[in-house]
Order: C-alpha cells, then sequence, then structure tokens
C-alpha cells in the first residue's frame, strides 16, 4: 500500500515509539509486506533466517529485531516485535471502516454499469463501466473494477487474505491492508473469491474467464485470457502467466510461477514452478505424457508383480 | 430455449443481414446449441470437423460458414461467423434484464412457499408450494423450481454457463439463454451453484439431496433420488442418471455419463462414462477394487523394489 | 438438543401416539442422535445391527422398532418407524421459524460487534463482543459466536446438516435441531459453510483460522488453534484437535479423529483416524514420508520394469 502524502522516519517512529537509525526526514513512501516491496517502502522482517534478504531487498525502511549495521541509503526501525509494530502502521494508515448501507457513497460506478439487488460496494471501490455485477455479490473497500467486468452471485472481491503469524498461545492476524485489481473483459463465476494483496495487489488480468467457486489467494496475480475451471484453488503470491488454463479443482501451492499458456488438467495440484505451453497432470502434477505413462504401468501392477513371482 | 411465438426463416436472416437457403416461410421454433437440437431448431456450426454432425443433427435450420448442399427438409444461413451470429439472437430472444427489487413482480411463488430475507428473485422465475428458500440465495431469470425444495443460504441457481469460443486475441461468450430446473423434493445446500443451460436446460431431478458447495454445469442433467457431499463438482452437459452417490469432493468431466446407482467414493475424478451399478475411486477413477488393489500394491513398491535388487 | 423444562415418558408418548415400557414420570432432557447422547436423552433406534448400542448408549429413553428387554434404568418407546419419530419431535421442539427481517429481534449481540449490510441473523442468535460480521454473511437461528470473531463475506453458519435415511422410494430427512458454536477470536474466510449439529453442536475452538469455501459437516468439532486453508471439507462426527493444519482442498470423511498438532499436506484425503504431531499425505493419506518415497518409485516405474524385461 502506497502512503499519500509520505510520512518521515521520524513521523514513523513517533507513531511506534521506537529507536531508529537513518536520518529523521528519510522518505517512507509505502508500506509492504517482503514479497512486494519497492524503493522507498518499508517492510519488516523478525527471523535470523531473513535478516539479510530483508536488508538486501528493495525496500529502504525496514522494522528488525536485532542491532544491525545499516545498509546504505536505508533506515532501520528496531523493534522488539516488528510483526506487531508493522501491523499498527497498517491498521493506522487502512483502518477497516464500518459500512453505512450497501453502497458506500465513496465507490465510483462508471456508466452503463449494473448493479444488482443485493450487492455490497465498499468504501473507495472503483468499477469501470459497462459492467454487471449479479445480485448478493460482496466488494470490499479499495477493490478497483475495469470496464466490461461480470461479477456472478455470491462472488466476494477484496476478502483478506489467510496470513497469520503462530505465536505460542495464538496466531496473530497479518492486517490486510492491499487491494483486489480486476482487468477489462473479465468474468468471475458464482460464490468465488477473490482475496485482496496484504500490502500489494491481487490481479486478475484482462480477459480472463472463471467458472464457479474459484479461489484466489492475496497478492496472487493471474495473467491475461486465462481460463479457470470450477473450483480452482491459487493460494497466495502464484503468479500466473497469460492464457494459463486449469481445469476443474486444480490446486496450486504458494509462491510459484505457472508459465505462459500451460494446461493443468483436473484435479491437479501444483507444488512447484512450470514452464509454460506444456500440459500438466497429478498431484503434485508433472506433464501429463509422464503421469500417464506412470498411471497406465500402476494398472498394471497386479499383472507385472504377478508375473515376477 | 423456445421461440414463442416461432420466427421465419426470413424474419431470422433480415435480422442478421444473411443469406439463406430454403423457403422464407420456413418455421424456427427455438434456438439451441448442437447438443440439445430438436425439430424445428436452429443452430451454428463454424468448424469443418463439425459439419457433417450439425447438418445431420435433428436441428432444421443451420447457421454455417460453408457454400454446402442443403439437406432435405432444412434450411441454411450462410454467415462468416455462425457464433457471433448465434449469440446475436440470442441477445435478441433472451436478452439481459436488470432487476428493480430483490423479488421480481414477475416471478410466481406457490402457496406455502417461505422467501427468507436476502433472497433474490430473478425475472419470469416460477417457484411450487411449500419450498424454503434461505437467505441470501440467488435465483436467477426463467429458473424453475418444483414443490417442497429447500435452497440453503448462499446458494445460486441459474447462474450463466462457463461457454466460452477462443479467438485469436480473446475469449468471445456463449450468452446462456437456457435455464435452471430443479424438480420437487430437492434439497440443496449453501453455497452451491447450478448454471442454466446454455440453451436448453441444467435439471435436478425429483428428491435429489446436495450438500454444500456444489457446482453444477450448463445442460447437465440429474436423475432423481441422488445424493452428493459436499464440494463435488460437475462438468456441463454432464447425464447422472437416477439414484448415484457421489462422495465428497469428487470432480466430474463434460460430456459423459454415470449409469443408475453408481457410488463414487471421495475425491474421485471421472473422465470417462461409467456403468451404473458399481462403485468406483480414484483420480482417474476406475472400479473401487482395482484401485484400492493397485493403491495396495504402490503402497508396498518399496519392499517389492528392495527384494528385486 | 435440550428440553427446557423436560419432558415426561408420558408427555413424550401421547405426542408419539406410543406403546412404551418404564415409568410414565420419567425424565427426558433432551433429544439426541446417537452420536451425542448422554444420561436423560431420547434417541431412536431403528436397525437390527445398532440394537445393543442404542440400549447400551448413555441414553436413557430408546424409541425402538422391536419389543426387546428394557434396560435398568431406562425407558422404552415402542414404534413402527423410530426415525419418523424421532423427526417429529425434532420438528415439534426446535421448529422453523420464518424470519421476519434481516436481523431477528430475538438475536443477541454483543458490544463493539460490526454487523456489515446483507447480513442475516436468525431467531434466538447470541454474538459475542467485538465481533465482525461482514456483507452478505446467513447465520441461522441458535447459533452461538463468541468475542472477537470474524466472519467474512458470503460465509454461512448453521445450515442443515446432510443427515438422510434412504426409504425405498426417497430420501427422509433428520431435520436439524443442533446449534452451531464458535468460540473467541476465530476468523472464519469467505464463502464458508458450517453446519449445524443435527441435535447436537458443531463447534469451532477458540483462536482457529480458516481460509475461504471451507465445508464443515454436522456435529463436527473442531480443536483451538487450527489453520485450513482454501476449499478444506469436513464430514460430519469429525474430531479435529488443537492445533492442526489442514493445506488447501483437503478432505475428510465422517467419523474419525485427526489428532493434535497433525499437519495434512494439500489435496489429501482422510479416510481413518491420524495420530496427532505427524505429516500427512495422499488420497488415502499416509505419513508424508510413506507417501512421498512410493510416489518417487511410481515415477521411476518405466525405467524399472524396463530394466525387468
Amino acid at each position: 500500500m502506497q502512503l499519500n502524502p509520505p510520512l518521515t522516519l521520524k513521523q514513523v517512529t513517533e507513531l511506534l515509539k521506537a529507536e531508529f537509525d537513518g536520518d529523521p526526514g528519510f522518505l517512507v513512501n509505502g508500506i509492504n509486506e517482503i514479497h512486494m516491496v519497492k524503493k522507498g517502502d518499508l517492510t519488516f522482517v523478525d527471523h535470523p533466517k531473513y535478516y539479510e534478504k530483508a536488508l538486501n531487498s528493495a525496500a529502504t525502511t525496514i522494522i528488525i529485531n536485532k542491532q544491525v549495521e545499516r545498509p546504505d541509503g536505508k533506515a532501520l526501525i528496531f523493534s522488539d516485535d516488528p510483526f506487531r509494530d508493522f501491523v499498527s502502521l497498517i491498521e493506522k494508515f487502512r483502518p477497516f471502516e464500518p459500512a453505512n448501507g450497501m453502497i458506500s457513497s465513496t465507490a465510483i460506478i462508471g456508466d452503463g454499469t449494473i448493479i444488482q439487488p443485493g450487492v455490497f460496494i465498499g468504501n473507495h471501490v472503483i468499477i469501470g463501466k459497462n459492467c454487471i455485477i449479479h445480485p448478493n455479490v460482496t466488494i470490499y473497500d479499495h477493490s478497483v473494477i475495469g470496464d466490461n467486468v461480470i461479477i456472478h452471485a455470491g462472488s466476494v472481491i477484496g476478502s483478506d487474505g489467510l496470513y497469520f503469524k503462530r505465536r505460542p498461545t495464538h496466531y496473530d492476524k497479518l492486517e490486510s491492508g492491499g487491494r483486489a485489481v480486476i482487468d477489462n473483459n473479465v468474468e468471475i463465476g458464482a460464490c468465488c473469491t477473490i482475496d485482496r494483496g496484504v500490502t500489494g495487489d491481487t490481479t486478475i488480468g484482462c480477459g480472463t474467464k472463471f467458472d464457479n467457486h474459484i479461489h484466489i489467494g492475496h497478492d496472487t496475480k493471474i495473467g491475461k485470457n486465462c481460463l479457470f475451471a470450477a473450483q480452482v484453488g491459487v493460494a497466495g503470491c502464484v503468479v500466473v502467466e497469460d492464457e494459463v488454463i486449469l481445469w476443474g479443482q486444480v490446486g496450486v501451492q504458494k509462491d510459484l510461477t505457472i508459465g505462459k499458456g500451460a494446461v493443468v488438467l483436473g484435479q491437479s495440484g501444483i507444488s512447484k514452478t512450470l514452464e509454460g505451453g506444456k500440459i500438466y497432470f497429478g498431484s503434485p502434477a508433472q506433464e501429463s505424457r509422464e503421469a500417464m505413462k506412470q498411471l497406465a504401468l500402476v494398472r498394471k501392477l497386479p499383472k507385472i508383480i504377478e508375473k515376477m513371482d
């Protein structure tokens, strides 16, 4: 998420009541989780395993729970609990705003767009022209929807991502401060859920078509002209390139990429990055030809093993 | 979908600004996709692979992108883009009608039926007697629901089918003009989606019971007294005969038949037509006994292969 | 479900017009399905296979379709159709009450709780403090929700369980008379469904977090601090102990237990009780290490079998 206007390091550390190392006038332009950072961003790190990654990332202000040497051109904020402090900033600058009615007065809705009854449109939502939003759809605050988009009944756009930190006695939530952004000419089936980014955007590319009951996790990027059949689930921080086809009930794990034009057959499970232009099957998925060959042999196993004895 | 009253060939071709071969007074009684045609219907074909099938189908008026010989008793309409022209007819005769309120004044609702709050009932919907429609259900235009039907909260009846034509730069939608038709004594769980037919009907047979999160694709026919557990997904143009049991998370591919009384165990994937009266398991599914035998051997593979060396 | 005040055996049998064996003043404190019975409860049994179990259960009043010897300290009610009579008692004491508006006047909602637009809250619902109920959520009658609970849009709490009795020509429904009970600090994603118990409670333990599209069946008990990823489905009468993690699209069959701290990898299918503290994978699931070893060998099968020839 962007800060508009930006804050100074001094302002941030006063809010957090935290020590810091850097120029008090150093600017913080955005607050972003480590997967999504760019220059000017503040991020956090609380595990020694990720100190190097965070300090060397594009982020220029880092909340950290260790006294380390400050990298050139960056600022450090010291905290006994960087996660807590990072969440407190999100809550401060992207607070939950209860609604007053089904369609927020701060929403902007384009010409020719039809909003059917029972639709909830949250604060600061932008919807383009000539869309149809079918009944009982929910569009959370800050979502952005392009032109000629169709969203079928019961779907939910911009719900919170599943992003929790395990504490000794409970889970703490990373409050979602990001957005769901849906490009032009997208069609989304009934009872789909598209989580917003935790700090960045979850995006659905131009011309992509979804069947029903599809789940898209936080910060995931779906390309252009993709086609997803019913009950597909894609975890968070995934990149699906253009023209990918996922057939029914495919599941995709987090933090991976599916290459352009890949086709994944029904019920497959994607556990690692897949090259584009190929057909995949199985759980975990392999190239379809390999998977089918192995499957054929498994079916012959009773005879093969009988022959062996 | 039926045309009431029927059109003449002359009227249709004037709407489409298209050349034709046939008697200008020849009647077109319905507009249907090739899987659903009967005598009197208009359909379309745009791929040489399917010319024969379309010309020899029950349809009596065919929009086609090639000059071919007209079959006896039929009419041809020539088009450079039969898909586009077919869609334009659906849009003309089954246009999307925005709603004015949660319950359309054109809906017919039987005696003793309880409509809970937050339910959307579209135009021309018919609901029988003694039903309970739970909160936040959406029933799209033209849906037909029998007597003693229970639909749980958040379910969506009659949403559009996933039926797109791949163009070089995008997908074009076959607008759905069909219906969802639910027979007497059906119970549908929460957050289910039943797509309408693209031109024909999606039907759920008398006495069938669905758990939650079930997806039924366009033009699929579910028989009587079936039982589907949660998160089952059935693609389009499937026939499920009477008394079939699908356990949780089963997926069914399009254009196939599951025979009467078949039982499919949880998480199985159905990729071809299944005989009735048997138990199936696996993805892709086989007869359960075979699948279990192979599975047992796979579990012994480490020992078997060790012994081989 | 509890009866408040309790009934006498005489009162129950007059309602059912049934013969009985026992003291007419014997008390019936609750009506419960055999899985959920305790002392003072009435239950039913109609299959010889389960006579012994029912007669020896904690239940003290049993509706039965056979003249058997009465166990000490218990009462028997004789019926030609115990299922029908049991259902008639549930319908009598937990009748469906149609709603008058989106939020029932009999609901109790705690301080600081935010109810977004489009939310349905049924009769006798209790919601604690500082909750956020997002738009278009449905909460059925008698549900109980703790403090600091977040429920995302489109979710359904307390829908009926899938519990039917097969008759020669149709299914008969066991009307759900139980509750859905959600403890403090739970977060439930978008488009989830949590069925109420058929006679007892379906419970979600303190601090548990659900992603989207999750299904929890009737009478299932989910422990504390569990984490379920999207599209997980758990059948009825399951016990999931504390701190269990189920990754995306996992399916769990009915009547089993998943031990404390177990982790089940994505798309796995749980068909039997699992020990806690271990990692599982596959459909049906095994310990992950075993499953992975077998999988590796299946992938080598083409080479292994080639070598054999």
